[in-house]
């Protein structure tokens, strides 16, 4: 294994003028200078923190998932027999405490905008050991998912007029994030692997020569889901990401690499070389899994978006932002006029549980091991269940290598009405027949960049297929028990019989 | 006590030509249409929720202080001898349960932008006790907290180049979250009650009068602290809440009522007639506190924040904003897209430890026993270690009925540089002997509306007193013990006969 000296790699390049005039003014608050003369003797009647008696918790606990070496790991799979799983009891004690990474007096108390510091530094050094960033100035701020990131980050690179580049089918809140501020979006065509670098080079090269393109500056921000996209189930290949890269040190891009099913690769480590160094050599990285674009940025313009909610549990709002420590300054500067940091119940919780019980390496076998096999098996599930009850010349998709999706291509050429009526009409007709039938998939026009209609009630969305060139649903499998799913398939296999048949 | 019925109130107001450009895009999420289809045998593929069953957390819990009829509640000051405190373990369990309010299933699933309804509906049952609107149709949304609530309401009701009308000394995060907005304050002066409605009516009866006005639309947003003050400790009388009302109707304007020390007045119910109905006829309210802005608005013209940073826990970050139904709408739409809801951890313990364990009476008791009695006990210790320590000819402080905080006055004008130098370099002299006798207080400049310099470190913060109309410093009682209080006021007495000694 070829080890790099942080110090042998290159400093960020200096991205300051891709700020929004909002970031360009953000400040560190005078108010937070105070806290530097708080050493030795300090007495201080200085911040309004409440003193720490006057909480009414006392002590907080939680059973988890034991990820300790030889812990037995139950399948967590609904349909099989269930193995009784291995538990913990992670504690975080009122004051600190010898051998307590958290307690509640400091957790449960007012913070910095960075995330209380157990919970960061881990979030780095997991950071370090999966992407092994390629620039030495990075640095990882808590955030409280990915939503808020975003917006977040969209805030820090955007004003008012603005437009991103995203991928032609994309996760409908990256959309209604930036259109109440204005800010547009430019659709970049995707294939298998999801966003086309040709696509977005060709789209870049020749910017202006659309009558719509001639007065718009040129689109700086890119943002994309690389692994198990969202609604189409495509994964990025190490090529591919390298693609993406060179069009953006070319035109000069930042990336929002929104990645939240990263650790829901099926195929990962198979067939695929392992390289030695953060994967940047070709195959997959140190846990098997394909390179994240942050890892092969050697520029610091990758901006990298991880959260808990697709491993852990949505509700812990908490994720982790990794990217050159300009940026990170201001959404510092970002989250103390706003979120100021994650619940202390979430950061203590979570310090405690993945620092002093399930380690880094527990933590990576949680990932590979529980999380991703449950979600394999969905998958697998699901396409099975698929294969059975549904006719495969009406309704295909391709099988996803990530992530919690499947995207189904309806045939409707097929259909005896095609060229008869639009395709709206048909997609319409068929998704009516499903929730007919009880089951229910999201129509695909919801995650296409063609503007939609607001403030739907339920009748409305039984008359409206909102984009003609739209032929897809979506269907996940997250969420149903495997008997559920199969039952879907049934369903689905009729509402589809019934959409052609006549 | 007479009861109003709901129904005989009037509606709000239409307050829509104040939506900024932002608020008044945003729109409801055609994906959460969806959810209206969830019922009877429908099988749904289509929210990408992650199962449950893939949580590591199995059981959540929490010790807290017991506020049942009957329980022991000890006292809590660290200089006291501690009693006993009677405590109850709360638990949420990871699936529902008979009895339980909340279970780790939902409180850590997605959710909606509104926070979960079971905590959502005991803030609005208490809302509805303590404050009673005079209007019908208010209601009530979780946030991640007050700072977090009120970025979000500016972003509702202001656009870049806008002004908001605000305390002349303030809460510095109150502004430092608009400046990179681009929004302006114009500051009102205060009085000992508080912000003058006075004022605040001359401003803008004669707005465009002076030559920085000529070309600026007149404000229609006022951010106020009426209790506890900070940094000033004032709070305003029932009188003056309403004249604060009155210009707001008058001049058609929006208060944004930032309230989080509400539960720290410290003469509740002392020499106050007691109203029947949520203390609008003259006194305090049913729980003998003074009534706040939104009881007294019939318009649906305040905006309150509340917040269980001061009361419970900082860490908790929650807090709930009560308004009219409209603007709940567009702040809740605007959660959907960042924040989404407060961490699920927080929401489920809050939930079963307010609903389940306390009830409406239990955290009633706990705020007027438990907290308001440890904040009075501290402000008093603070005062008379003043009064003990400090020569009153050169500092005083108006003693504040509520909140954290005494704003301490220095009387230059018995220093014998003074009008020799500037009052600037005679305060800043003084904060440099505090700090070097180990007494840290807030610089008052750091409260001034005017401009700040940013970015400054602790040296800077020794070389700059940045407003020269400032002769304050602030002092809060809420977090030393009360031996740190009296010594701190030991040394600040020394600090301060240093300064004017020569």
């Amino acid at each position: 294994m070829v080890v790099i000296e942080s110090s042998q790699l290159p400093m960020a390049q200096d991205f300051s003028s891709f700020l929004s005039l909002e970031a360009a003014a953000r400040k560190k608050s005078p108010l937070k200078g105070l806290l530097r003369f708080m050493k030795g003797d300090m007495l201080s009647l200085g911040g309004g923190l409440p003193h720490p008696s006057t909480f009414p918790f006392l002590s907080l606990s939680a059973e988890i998932t034991a990820m300790r070496p030889g812990a037995v790991n139950g399948d967590t799979a609904p349909v099989k027999a269930k193995v009784a799983r291995a538990t913990e009891l992670v504690t975080v004690p009122h004051a600190p405490q010898a051998g307590k990474i958290e307690s509640l007096t400091t957790s449960l108390q007012y913070g910095m905008g960075t995330g209380i510091t157990s919970l960061r530094e881990f979030c780095k050094e997991h950071i370090n050991r999966v992407h092994c960033p390629k620039y030495q100035d990075w640095d990882v701020m808590l955030s409280a998912g990915n939503t808020d990131a975003y917006a977040k980050v969209v805030a820090m690179l955007c004003n008012r007029g603005d437009k991103i580049l995203v991928e032609e089918w994309t996760y409908p809140t990256a959309l209604e994030t930036i259109e109440p501020l204005g800010i547009g979006h430019v659709a970049v065509k995707m294939d298998e692997e999801g966003m086309s670098a040709v696509a977005l080079k060709d789209l870049l090269d020749n910017w202006g020569s659309t009558p719509e393109q001639a007065n718009e500056a040129k689109p700086r921000v890119v943002y994309l889901i690389p692994t198990g996209q969202n609604p189409t189930g495509a994964t990025m290949s190490v090529q591919r990401r390298r693609d993406i890269i060179q069009v953006a040190q070319e035109h000069n891009l930042i990336l929002i690499e929104d990645d939240p099913y990263y650790y829901l690769q099926f195929s990962a480590g198979r067939d695929q070389q392992q390289s030695d160094n953060g994967a940047i050599d070709g195959g997959t990285n140190a846990i098997g899994l394909m390179p994240s674009l942050l890892s092969l940025d050697t520029d610091g313009r990758v901006i990298r978006l991880d959260t808990f909610s697709k491993t852990l549990a949505p509700g812990c709002r908490v994720g982790y932002v990794s990217m050159n420590a300009h940026f990170c300054a201001i959404i510092q500067y970002h989250n103390e006029v706003t979120t100021q940091q994650p619940s202390g119940f979430s950061q203590g919780l979570l310090a405690e549980m993945l620092v002093s019980h399930w380690g880094q390496e527990g933590y990576t076998r949680y990932l590979t091991e529980n999380v991703r096999t449950e979600y394999l098996n969905r998958c697998q599930h699901l396409q099975t269940s698929f294969r059975k009850h549904v006719n495969g010349n009406l309704a295909s998709f391709i099988e996803p290598s990530a992530g919690m999706f499947i995207w189904i291509k309806i045939h409707l050429e097929r259909h005896h009405r095609f060229g008869a009526v639009s395709d709206s009409v048909l997609m319409l007709d068929l998704f009516n027949k499903c929730v007919e039938n009880n089951v229910l998939m999201v129509p695909g026009w919801q995650f296409s960049c063609k503007p939609k209609p607001a403030d739907m009630d339920p009748a409305d969305l039984l008359n409206v297929w909102a984009d003609d060139q739209c032929t897809y649903l979506r269907a996940t499998f997250a969420y149903a028990t495997f008997e559920q799913m199969e039952e879907a398939m049934v369903r689905f296999g009729h509402s589809l019989d019934a959409a052609f048949s006549k």
